[in-house]
C-alpha cells in the first residue's frame, strides 16, 4: 500500500518516543507495584538471596578499597537499594558499592583529608551526597546527554586502567606489607621496596584465596554441572565462591590465632542498624569535592545505564536514562544519610540478578533486607576476616574489567579513537583517575574539532542511469567543464569556514572554463555566522570572476536559517531542491546523457 | 560537451590548489622582485609617502597605548616592514604597530612587570619575539587552521570591545588626569574619581584634536573635492589630518610654553638608528608570556589575513595564509631584535596603501625608509608633542572598529553565535582581553558540541516524480508502513551516539508494521567508535525485534572505515548506494508510484 504522508505512514508522534509526563513518570515503582504477583515474589526472593551472598564480601571489600571502615560498605547496600527500587527504571539493576567508583572516591577524599581519618570518612559521605545531588539535578533538568561526552573509548580505557590500578593497590594486602600511592607510578616502586617485608602467612591466605576465586570463576560451574546440577544452578551456585573463601579464611585465622602472626584482619565492626549521618556543611570542602563528585556520578551513571540497557533489551523492556539519573541520585542521597558512600549499578551483580530471575526492582529491596539481617547477625564473625581475602575478592573481580584488546580494536578502526583511549589509559595509570578521564574527554573533543576543521570535500558527477551524484575520483560519472559541483562533507562552521573559501577559489582558479559552481549541501547540517560570512565572500568573489554560485540539497533547518540572512538575496545563482534539478537546469546535456546511458 | 571523468572535466589536481613547493615558496619576494619596473617604483613611492605620514603619529600613539616609550613605535615601523616585504605574500598589507595588539601587549606585560619599568619594556620585546616564533612555527608546520578557531562573532566582538576599552583608557590623557585600570570595570570609576583634577588646557588640546580628527574623517575629503581635487587625491590628502594635528598642537605647546601649565608631553626621544636588542632569557618569564604571546599572534594574524585577503581579491591576487604566518613571524622577530614591539598588518593603513596605488611589498620597504628619515630628522621636535594629541589619534582610530550592531545581526541569525559574541564582549570589557577571547572560543566550542549532541533527524519519503527524498513533515512525499527511512543530519560520534539508539528504538516501538529501517547517511561525515558500537547495538536489537537494518548513501570515507569493523558483516540488511535504490528494492510500489505521479 502506498500512501502520502497525510494519511499515515510514519507519523511524528510515533517517532518522538516521549513517555507519559507528570509526576508519575518520576515514580517508576507505580508501573510495577500494582501488578505485583506471587510469581514475581518467588523470582525476586531467589535472586535476592543469591545477590545478597555475592554482595556481602563485595561490599566489605569495596569499602576497604575506598579507604573506609568495612561497615560503610554494608550501610551503602541497604537504604540505597530501597531508594533505587522506588525511583529506578531498570527491573534488574543491582545497585551498591562498585570497584571503579570506590577507587575514585578514595582518590577524591584523599585530596582533602588524610586516609583513615574522620575527615576522610566525612569527605567520602559528602562525595555521595554531592554525586546524588548532581545526578538528581541532571535528571530533573533532562541533561543526561552530558554523560555522552564520555565516549566509548574513553570509558573503556578508563575502566581497564582503573582495574589495573585497583589490582595493584590491593597487592599490598596480599603480601601483608605497607605500600602507599594513588598511581601506578607511585605504587609499583612502593611494592618493590616492600617485598622484603612480605608476611608469608598473609601471602598464603591471599594467594590461596586468589587462586581459589579464579578457579571458582573458571572451574567450579563445569564441575557442578558434571556433578549433575543444571547449568543455571551450577552457574549461580558458583557465585557463592567468595563467601566460601571468606568463611574458610576467617575460620583459619580464628582457629590458628593468626592475628598473633601479624595477619591483618577487619577487626571489630559495629553491630546494628546504619547510623543517620549528615555530611559536613563546609562550603570550601563542598567546592573542593564538587568536581570529583560530578565525575564519579557521570562515570557511575554511564556504567550503570550501559548494563541496565543491555539487560532490558534482552527482555524487550526499556529504561529511561533521565529517570535513571533520578534513581541513582536518590540511591546516593540515601547512602549519604545512612553512613554509606557512593553507589551505582554494578555490572557483575546486575548480570547475576538478571540470570537468577529477578522480575522487578523488589529484588533489590529484598537484597537490602538480606544485607540488614547479615549486618545484625554476622558482624561479630567479621572480626577475624583477613584483609587479604577481601583483597583477593577485589583483584579477581576487577581483572575481569581489564580489556586492553580494546586498544587494538581502536587502532584498527580509528587512530583518533585510539589516541583518546591510549591517553586515558596512560593518564589514569600515571597521573590519577580524575586527570585520566578529563584527559580522555578533552582529547576526544580536540580531535573531533581537528577533524571537522579539515572537512572532506568532493567534486561529484552524475552516476549514469540515475539521478545520483558521487565523487569523480571514486566512481565513473558524467561531468562537464562549465559546471562544477562541490559536495561539502561537513557542517560549515568556524573551524572550517575559511578552508571552504580557499578550496573554492583554488577550484575556480584551476578551471578557466567554469561558468557555474554548485555547492551540494546534503551533508551540511549547520551553517554558523562565520561560515555565512565565508559564503557571502565566496559569492562576491565568484561574481567578480564571472562564475555563478548555486546551492543544492540544502537541508530544511539550514535553509530556514539562511533565509534570515542576506545571502539568499545576494546569491548570484539559485537554490535547487535536488542536485539533479541543478544539473537539469545548468547542464541539460548531462542529464540527457545520463538518461541515454540508462536506456542503452 | 559531456565527458566521463577519465577524459578531463574537473581534475583533482586542478582542485587541490597547492602552490609550488620548495624553499622558493617561502621567499615570495622572488615572485615580484625580478619583474620590478619603473611604473611599480612610482606607484610604490607615492603610497609609501602617504603611509609614512599616516604611520608617524600612529606608531607614536600605539606605543603610548602599549605603555612603552614612543620611539619603540618608530622602531617597530622599520625593520619589521622590510622583513614582511621579503617574506609576506600580500602586495599591499601595511605592517606595523596596531591598536588591538598594542592593548594586548600592555595587558600581558602588565601581568609580569610594573608599567613603565625596564622589565615592562623587556617583557614587551619578549612578547614580540615569542609571537614571532609562534607564527613562524605555525607557518612552517602549516598549522594556520588553528586561527580558524577564532570564529567571526568572537573576533568581531573582541575587536569592538577592545576598541571601547582602548578609547576608555585614553580618556585620562584627554582630561590630563591619572586613572589606572585594565578593564572597563576598573577604568570607569577611576575616571569618574579623577574628573575633579581635569587640566582644562589639556582638555582643550585633547578635545580640540579629537573633534578636528573626526571632522577630518567626515568633512575634509568632501571639502577638498569641492575645492577641485580629484576624489582619490582628496581622500588621500585627508589622511594627513593626524600629522597636521600633531604639528599644530606641538607648536602650540612649544609657543605658549604649556608644559609649565602641566600639559604632559612626549618629552625627549633618543635620536638615531634603532638599537639592537635581545629579549631576556628567563625561562619562567618565557613560560608566563608564552600563552599571551600566542593569543596576540593569533588575533594579529586573523585581522591581518582578513584585510590582506579582501584587498588581494579586489585585484584578483591571492595570498597564502601559511606563508603569511611566516611573513608576520619574521616581522615580529625583526621588531624584537631592533627595540620594537609586536606588529601585525593594520587595517586602516593597508587600505590607504592599497588606495594610494601600492603595487608591490616594496612600498612597505620605502615606508620603513621614510620612518627612518623621520626618526633621524624629527625626533627633537617631538619633545613638545602633547600626549593628549596622541590619545585623540587613538580614540578616533579605534572608535571606527567598534561595531556592536554585529550583536543584533548575530541575534537574528543564530542564538549560539550571539551568545559567543556577547560573552566575548562582556568578558573583554569586564575581565580582560585574554579572558575575553578565551571565553568566546571556549563557549563557541561548547555550543557546537551541544548542538551536535542533539542532532536533527528526519523521517523522509520519496518526492513524487523524482528520485529525491525529503522530510515527511516539510514536503508531500510517498511512504509505506513497512519501510521507514531515517535521515540522520549529523556525523555520528560520541556526543550523539546514544541518542541515535534511543531514537531508533522509539521509532520501532511506535510502528508495529515496520519490517525495514533504512538509515540514510548523506549527512553522516564520520562514524567514530562510540557510534560504531551504537550501530552494532541497534542492528542487534532490531534483529531481535524482527526489523531489518539497511544503510543508504554512506559516504566513501565512512564506508572505508566501516569496512574495517564487524558491522557490515553482521548487518541484517544491505548498504544501498542511493536511497532510491533502497526504496526500489524494499518497496517497489513506492518507486513505481513516484514514476506514475511523474507521468501523470
Amino acid at each position: 500500500m502506498v500512501r502520502g504522508t497525510q494519511d499515515g505512514g510514519v507519523t511524528p508522534a510515533a517517532a518522538s518516543g516521549r513517555p507519559e509526563g507528570g509526576w508519575r513518570r518520576h515514580l517508576p515503582i507505580l508501573e510495577w507495584l500494582p501488578g505485583y504477583g506471587r510469581a514475581d515474589l518467588g523470582n525476586d526472593l531467589l535472586a535476592a538471596v543469591i545477590v545478597t551472598i555475592m554482595l556481602i564480601p563485595q561490599s566489605l571489600a569495596y569499602a576497604l578499597l575506598a579507604g573506609l571502615p568495612v561497615e560503610m560498605g554494608l550501610y551503602a547496600s541497604m537504604l540505597p537499594l530501597l531508594a533505587y527500587a522506588v525511583f529506578g527504571t531498570s527491573r534488574t539493576l543491582a545497585v551498591g558499592p562498585v570497584a571503579v567508583v570506590s577507587l575514585m572516591s578514595a582518590a577524591a577524599a584523599g585530596q582533602v583529608a588524610a586516609a583513615g581519618s574522620a575527615d576522610f570518612v566525612a569527605a567520602s559521605i559528602l562525595l555521595a551526597l554531592l554525586s546524588g545531588l548532581f545526578l538528581l539535578a541532571l535528571g530533573l533538568l533532562r541533561l543526561g546527554f552530558i554523560a555522552n561526552f564520555l565516549s566509548h573509548p574513553v570509558i573503556s580505557g578508563f575502566i581497564s586502567a582503573s582495574g589495573i590500578l585497583i589490582a595493584a593497590s590491593q597487592l599490598k594486602h596480599i603480601l601483608g606489607i605497607k605500600a602507599g600511592g594513588q598511581t601506578l607510578v607511585e605504587l609499583a616502586p612502593a611494592l618493590v621496596r616492600g617485598l622484603g617485608d612480605t608476611n608469608l602467612i598473609v601471602l598464603a591466605i591471599g594467594a590461596g584465596a586468589t587462586v581459589f576465586l579464579f578457579w571458582v570463576r573458571r572451574g567450579l560451574a563445569p564441575l557442578l554441572r558434571r556433578l549433575g546440577l543444571s547449568p543455571r544452578s551450577a552457574s549461580l551456585l558458583a557465585k557463592t565462591g567468595p563467601v566460601l573463601a571468606v568463611a574458610v579464611t576467617t575460620l583459619a585465622v580464628w582457629g590458628f590465632q593468626l592475628t598473633a602472626q601479624g595477619v591483618p584482619v577487619v577487626g571489630a565492626v559495629p553491630q546494628g542498624l546504619p547510623p543517620l549521618t549528615l555530611p559536613p556543611f563546609d562550603l570550601g570542602l563542598w567546592s573542593d569535592l564538587a568536581w570529583p563528585a560530578a565525575l564519579m556520578a557521570l562515570v557511575g551513571f554511564v556504567e550503570s545505564v550501559s548494563v541496565a540497557q543491555t539487560l532490558a533489551a534482552k527482555r524487550r523492556q526499556r529504561i529511561r536514562p533521565d529517570q535513571e539519573l533520578i534513581g541513582l541520585g536518590a540511591a546516593n542521597l540515601a547512602a549519604a544519610v545512612t553512613g554509606g558512600y557512593s553507589v551505582t549499578g554494578g555490572f557483575a551483580r546486575s548480570v547475576v540478578n538478571f540470570d537468577a530471575g529477578a522480575a522487578t526492582p523488589a529484588a533489590g529491596a529484598y537484597t537490602a533486607i538480606g544485607i540488614l539481617i547479615a549486618t545484625l547477625a554476622l558482624t561479630p564473625l567479621l572480626a577475624f576476616l583477613p584483609q587479604a581475602t577481601l583483597a583477593a575478592t577485589i583483584i579477581v573481580a576487577v581483572l575481569s574489567l581489564v580489556d586492553l584488546g580494546g586498544l587494538a580494536r581502536a587502532w584498527r578502526y580509528s587512530k583518533a579513537d585510539f589516541l583518546a583511549m591510549l591517553a586515558t589509559v596512560l593518564a589514569t595509570l600515571g597521573v590519577g583517575v580524575e586527570i585520566g578521564i578529563l584527559c580522555g574527554v578533552g582529547l576526544s573533543i580536540l580531535l573531533h574539532l581537528y577533524r571537522t576543521s579539515r572537512p572532506h570535500m568532493a567534486i561529484v558527477g552524475l552516476v549514469p542511469g540515475s539521478e545520483h551524484f558521487r565523487n569523480v575520483l571514486r566512481h565513473k560519472v558524467l561531468t562537464t567543464p562549465s559546471v562544477a559541483t562541490l559536495r561539502v562533507d561537513e557542517s560549515l562552521y568556524f573551524p572550517n569556514a575559511r578552508m571552504l573559501e580557499d578550496r573554492v577559489l583554488a577550484l575556480v582558479a584551476g578551471n578557466p572554463a567554469l561558468k557555474h559552481l554548485v555547492l551540494m549541501c546534503p551533508a551540511v547540517n549547520h551553517v554558523d555566522m562565520s561560515a555565512l560570512e565565508s559564503l557571502e565572500i565566496i559569492n562576491q568573489r565568484l561574481k567578480d570572476a564571472g562564475v555563478t554560485l548555486h546551492l543544492s540539497e540544502v537541508k530544511g533547518p539550514v535553509m530556514d536559517r539562511l533565509a534570515r540572512s542576506h545571502l539568499l538575496a545576494e546569491l548570484t545563482g539559485q537554490v535547487f531542491l535536488s542536485q539533479f534539478d541543478a544539473i537539469r537546469a545548468l547542464a541539460p546535456e548531462i542529464a540527457a546523457a545520463a538518461g541515454r546511458t540508462a536506456a542503452a
